[in-house]
């Protein structure tokens, strides 16, 4: 698995590049992404060493709260019979194993909240495709299965750890369940047909298939398997943009065009529904054209940024946190140490930034500026939203986000444009110099005290940025 | 107030014109509606006799359970202050005219519960506007103002009844509140500017205003004011008709239309947004392209149809109950005569409907045969609604409606095109004469105890029409 | 039945006699009431001649809006299977009297909603019982039986009006369905054994029984059967008392003895508990004698009074309003004529009330005065509850209460002492002449419009009392 | 800070007894607590050290997710006036420092859930208390406050860790506020007049405090001041428990004894109430006779034990986990390490207990034994209640239970009863030798697969246990 560069973007499309080696990322958009499913035989057994074991799932039993049904599944799928055998509490390792000698698959949901390859994994790809990157771990003991026929409502890269699986692989059944937005039921083996091809997949090979795809996979009789997949793309089409433009535009037609605040001819319910279907023609041809016409209206008025700018915002609640090397946590805030000359005697000055120190933010799509707006006390100000103090566990805190002075909204600006380049503080478009130390040095704190909104903004604006050393 | 002569639409029209004579309704819907305020000086005081006075208000105190604020209003408006004096409980009608001579505005809202003859006229009016209508009644001591200026968000007409008032009318302030959607609050003077026009109505004269128009009008100093406000057209807007089109055709789209359950672009977040706007603008224009696109399929499924019942399923629940003279309830299950031949025994056979009996539907308008599907038992049906069962008090009864096998419903269909004019029950589309009888015949019951459902249609049935002697 | 004399206990104590005649009210109570069931065959057919019949139920389902389920059931009880009919909607008089031409049983939900002399009855009962009183009719078919066999929850009267009833009376079936708080479930045949009696009512009969006493009753074949029973005491015992009387003393002792706020002891979860049962039985001895005495202290901070009025004030809610006769309603404001001298010109002096007309409260129980606090001006006020002006129908208005300033209170005291009396205004315990006119007549509003609180307390007042003429 | 014994309740004891040195529990019991503040001068500058440093703190920045409010407050009191300045997200060292060099005082709240040594004192104390143990650090800069005067809803015990504060300590203002169940606000000054005592605590001091009494306390002009206040008795009086025991008491006796379901004297409402309290003294008397009889029957109806258990199971819930040592952990199904022969192959027994293998439960005071009932398929249980999976946060996790077949729970109680010694596997009290291993080895899984209720049982029972080696 490549090692980040530290562009964030950069670093996203390389790790999805070393996914689908040797196939290249453009062709795959073009000819499989969201199509067609897709198998990667690599023959390089190691290929993602590093990422994820079964050793390794082993000391996450032992260190980690793994909890049943929240973390971890037991299933089993037998004589057509889908089975979880979750109990309660916390999932200890000699239970989790004995389970497993016993014919059970596990699976170890949301992986990258124990293990930091995965969860860096997810995290630099998320960069790449915009959109949440998830991750489930499946492993199976030699000579089963866990999992009945299925689709599923994301983009799934398998990702074959240990061992080998053989996969079954099903077209949609029907036009309605091609990409669809929500996950099928367990099938039965009589609703799905014939598999349009089966695969072994080895250590080191790759199985792509978009939504929709129906799919199931079993051990073979004498090797157990481990594989991780990686998911994407989870409501993330023209339809879910949609439903979020549609009532918004209508608003603001409505409040805008008085053609949609005008009233409805006095006879229209009379040429219009079940029982007037076959009246009035002229009528009826009349009010479809109006409707037409209203249409072409709202289209004109879409606030697309807006909505773009709420989709970002719900994004950044689901993305993980960045992973950081200890190399980059030293230079941020959170590693920043703080020496203690004696007991309750912390040393004075902190994080040494003057006007000469090279700052930039922790990754590109970390951070949003949205709505230009005012604040309590009527200063213009914008909201900045941002996935940096979130957890690795999805949605357990809420959205993270603060106001800034729109005065200072340039520099924030200047920072997220500059990415991947370190930029002085002295360049920020601030205007005076102490105004720019200020601006990324919580030291500001000190001398304004009681005055919260400012500080808060500052307070807030250091979690985003790293030095360079 | 010209007598209705039973054929409802017919007699909405009647009711219109009279309410506006000596104008047209061609020329008013073409020059006033939804446009400009209107006046009409008729010099006939007693124009509207019959329909409500200062007497008849005595009357309803005296006899009905008029409750403060639910049913009227103590209002005051003194120096730029607005005031209401309601207290709680039943409006007693020492207590309401000690009110009036020391100077209180009387508002009764509602009035269509208390009176007849205003139930009648906007029962019968909303055959014509096929929108729900309502009424206020204002009563104003000598020389006072019981209101603020202020708009409203349905189109008014306002009937004098007894005395004089003098009316200043405004336009509305900009754009926005031209057609609104809400009322307004009460406006200070100093908000509203200059009258357009004003103007003194006299006992019989009328004045239209739409939504929109501020007014505001005061008693003169030595006669006192009764007037009647009908409205009508309120949330009847090509607005209104979109919020429920709008949705209903995105969710249709997206199960339909596989374009709608694509993936958005890799890169769309990078290049829209608010701090994205001035980038990549060949990639911005490729997305607004896309969007205009759907917006133009959407418009191609639009259920138009499926809306329209919709909304005329919600009229039907907002609207007064058919106002029936005693000859007309005397034709009706309603007013059906059942004699006792001695205590605990009525007389065998109630209603003598035959073959050969002439029945038609109450009114045009207050039945809708809405939408198809199938009942619990699986049975083919359509779904009745009416508004024939409503209270003569505002959303008081949930929506009524029943159930119908949908080979029944050809003839009640044949009955609601046919209205006005009454058809034979052998001319019922029915399979059987024996068919025909029973379909409106509520001995049929007599015959099917215990078959519930079947009994159901027809006893619902029964209250809709009534029969030619 | 006997006209009442109009003090409302007087006559409630004589209509409970007239109920029970020739038993008498001391030995019924003493013998019977909550004991065990009661027969009483008169042999005077007209006994209750005018209470209500089955000629005056088909004058009910024409003129009134009774609904299937919410006032009227269309029940049948054959072979053991109970079943309801119910449609939806009005019920048509065609429609129902087909029902029981067709061996269907209808019963009455709230007949004091529709008709006078049953509200007279039971507002004139619940003024002896001081709980609410309400009714049903029954009226069934010859040889049928509409209701399976089960108990109720409430003290039952049954007053045979028309026609013959054959009713069987079991006793409980165990102690804990004696005086039950809930009633039962539809009983099978085999759960209840045999009969304790049975008998034929006749009309004019009375039968009584306690809740928890199993019933059930069938017509004869040859006669139909109408009889209406008069209920009382539903959750009214010292059970409910207490509900309400223990939370509120605990929370009292709590504030007010430091007892109550000292911990536990430090070992008690090691004592007391299923598994320590049988452990350190000197400490679980001492832990349980300071739990009684605990007890002993809540008994003499409990203040009874307090709940007494919470359940006053809760009856009133239940209560029907006062049945007037014609004349009595005259001496009211709501009787109270007012003339019109000319459109919008009311006669100026409406209700001649002085300081020697002579006045009492409408009904001795029909008032409550209850707590004493501040209002919102930090006045000292009394919080006056009454069922005035609640609706027949159960619960359709919300508790009706006004506030009074305290030092008018004795005023109303006296008025409650005095009844059935009538007092003149000026023996009211009111500072002036002026005030005790004032107090009582509507027209002071005149003089202080804008005092809002002021006028409220008196336009309340107004609706409790009655003068005499 | 003695080491554990490993025997819960002793460890507890000795904890305590550490705490309070050189004073004695018992006379502590008997003369200070619940009664008045207590102070301990040690001069043993290092008592406590081990517990809790500003350099610990300065680590669980840098290392723990501490957020702002959940976590930490940054806090002022100036000239009467008590500010938080807590921001959002994350408290990163160098801000946190950054506040209090400009002299915020900081309190960590919940520090048991950063720092091993406070988690294990709060949980060892918890078991001497049987009520939660929670603990506050307070770190103050020199010449400062950060809190206002207020009192408490727990009994307070505040240990000196690092420099020295000066403590103003105030009697309750009445009866009221002594051992109150809810915390104060913050008072003025003015409010609260003078001390009954002032006292500089120095490193290894104590002061002990019970709720109700209004403490306030600064830092010196020289040095800062580090503390931790340990606290519990929270909502644990005869009150909490009688709000728990009084409303099932009345369920009961109702159920269970006719006095209370009885109706109500017919004439109650008439001589109680505050318009009535003058009125007829002897049937007054009598009904609060009957009222104080009712009381004494509750008395003897009350089911303490049944409460006693509601309340166990609560504290289970409030608990923290036991703080196990690393030797204590390896003897447990947590800390039992499984090797992997291979990937994926993990090695097959993996808890060596045979009979012979000696264990006892966890802690003395971590499980009990609540209801006897039947479970979904008619089986006898007991439900196990226990704290061993809680968080070290605060409520979040659920109430954790399992149920038990009732003729095991003998052996569960052995264990209990036992403790602290350890037993035989084959002396536990079940049938067969078998039996007695499968209770406690997890590898009954192995032959049950699919007999889940059985399988949980003991997969639940394991975490309790430990062995000994």
């Amino acid at each position: 698995m490549p090692f980040p560069d530290g562009d964030s973007e950069k670093d996203g499309k390389v790790l999805f590049d070393w996914l689908i080696l040797p196939y290249t990322a453009d062709k795959f958009f073009e000819n499989i992404w969201e199509k067609k499913p897709f198998c990667l035989s690599r023959h390089i057994p190691n290929y993602a060493d590093g990422l994820f074991s079964s050793k390794e799932l082993n000391r996450i039993l032992k260190e980690c709260n793994v909890r049943y049904s929240v973390n971890l599944d037991v299933t089993t799928y037998q004589n057509g019979c889908r089975e979880t055998h979750n109990i309660e509490g916390r999932a200890f390792a000699p239970v989790v194993w004995d389970y497993y000698k016993n014919g059970c698959s596990i699976r170890i949901k949301n992986p990258q909240a124990f293990s930091k390859p995965v969860w860096r994994l997810c995290a630099t790809l998320q960069e790449h495709f915009k959109s949440m990157v998830g991750a489930n771990v499946y492993l199976t003991p030699p000579g089963s299965q866990g999992f009945a026929p299925h689709y599923d409502d994301i983009e799934a890269f398998v990702l074959q750890l240990e061992g080998e699986k053989q996969w079954n692989i099903y077209n949609p059944r029907n036009a309605a369940e091609t990409l669809p937005r929500f996950s099928s039921k367990n099938f039965d083996e009589s609703e799905i047909g014939e598999p349009i091809f089966s695969k072994t997949l080895q250590a080191g090979d790759l199985l792509y298939f978009p939504r929709g795809i129906i799919h199931q996979a079993k051990s073979l009789p004498d090797t157990h398997s481990l594989h991780i997949t990686i998911s994407t793309y989870q409501m993330n089409t023209w339809g879910d943009f949609l439903e979020k433009l549609l009532p918004a535009t209508l608003q603001t037609a409505i409040a805008d065009d008085i053609e949609f605040r005008k009233g409805l001819p006095l006879q229209y319910l009379s040429c219009l529904g079940l029982q007037n279907s076959d009246k009035n023609p002229e009528m009826r041809q009349h009010f479809f054209r109006k409707i037409s016409d209203l249409f072409l209206r709202l289209a004109r008025m879409a606030d697309v940024d807006a909505v773009a700018d709420e989709r970002a915002i719900n994004f950044l609640h689901d993305a993980l946190p960045p992973y950081m090397t200890p190399d980059e946590k030293s230079r941020t805030i959170q590693g920043c140490d703080v020496t203690m000359a004696s007991p309750g005697n912390p040393v004075q000055h902190i994080c040494d930034i003057d006007e000469k120190t090279r700052i930039r933010v922790l990754r590109k799509n970390a951070i949003r500026i949205v709505t230009a707006q005012s604040d309590a006390n009527d200063n213009s100000v914008v909201q900045v939203y941002h996935c940096v103090q979130n957890s690795r566990i999805y949605h357990s805190e809420e959205k993270k986000s603060f106001e800034m002075d729109e005065d200072c909204a340039p520099a924030l600006e200047h920072l997220i444009n500059s990415y991947p380049s370190y930029v002085t503080v002295n360049s920020l478009p601030l205007r005076t110099d102490e105004d720019k130390v200020r601006y990324v040095d919580i030291s500001l704190r000190e001398r304004h005290l009681g005055n919260g909104e400012k500080s808060k903004n500052v307070a807030n604006l250091n979690c985003l940025i790293m030095c360079q050393l």
